[in-house]
């Protein structure tokens, strides 16, 4: 199962350099680019529950960053 | 924001006859395809608490579906 986020944000080369350092801690497979000025994750996850568990901490992760922009 | 949602199943396409009736009847713009037996979910939202919400509603509404199957 894959998911991916295309965020076209002005502050989305902020949140790369924000999220991209997390790329490889987190236990699924994740991968963040910053293409044409567009903030794009990607995540690969095994099941269901792992494919939930990744996007809630993502999309929680983003609005904590944006909140603080 | 956008979110794609690519799901390989062996029920791909129950799934995507069930959910594909509910594709016009939510607030997020969102388009439900089937594609070489996969099932595409696309996600367009205006911000980030739109795009949450409807994220998680069609991943629980998934999970749903999965568990009756």
């Amino acid at each position: 199962m894959e998911a991916e986020f295309v965020f076209e944000l002005p502050d989305a080369e902020i949140l790369y350099r924000a999220l991209k350092v997390e790329e490889k801690h987190v236990l699924t497979e994740t991968q963040i680019d910053l293409i044409d000025g567009k903030l794009i994750i990607r995540i690969k996850a095994e099941d269901l529950a792992e494919l939930r568990a990744s996007v809630n901490a993502w999309l929680r992760t983003i609005k904590a960053c944006l909140d603080v922009l």
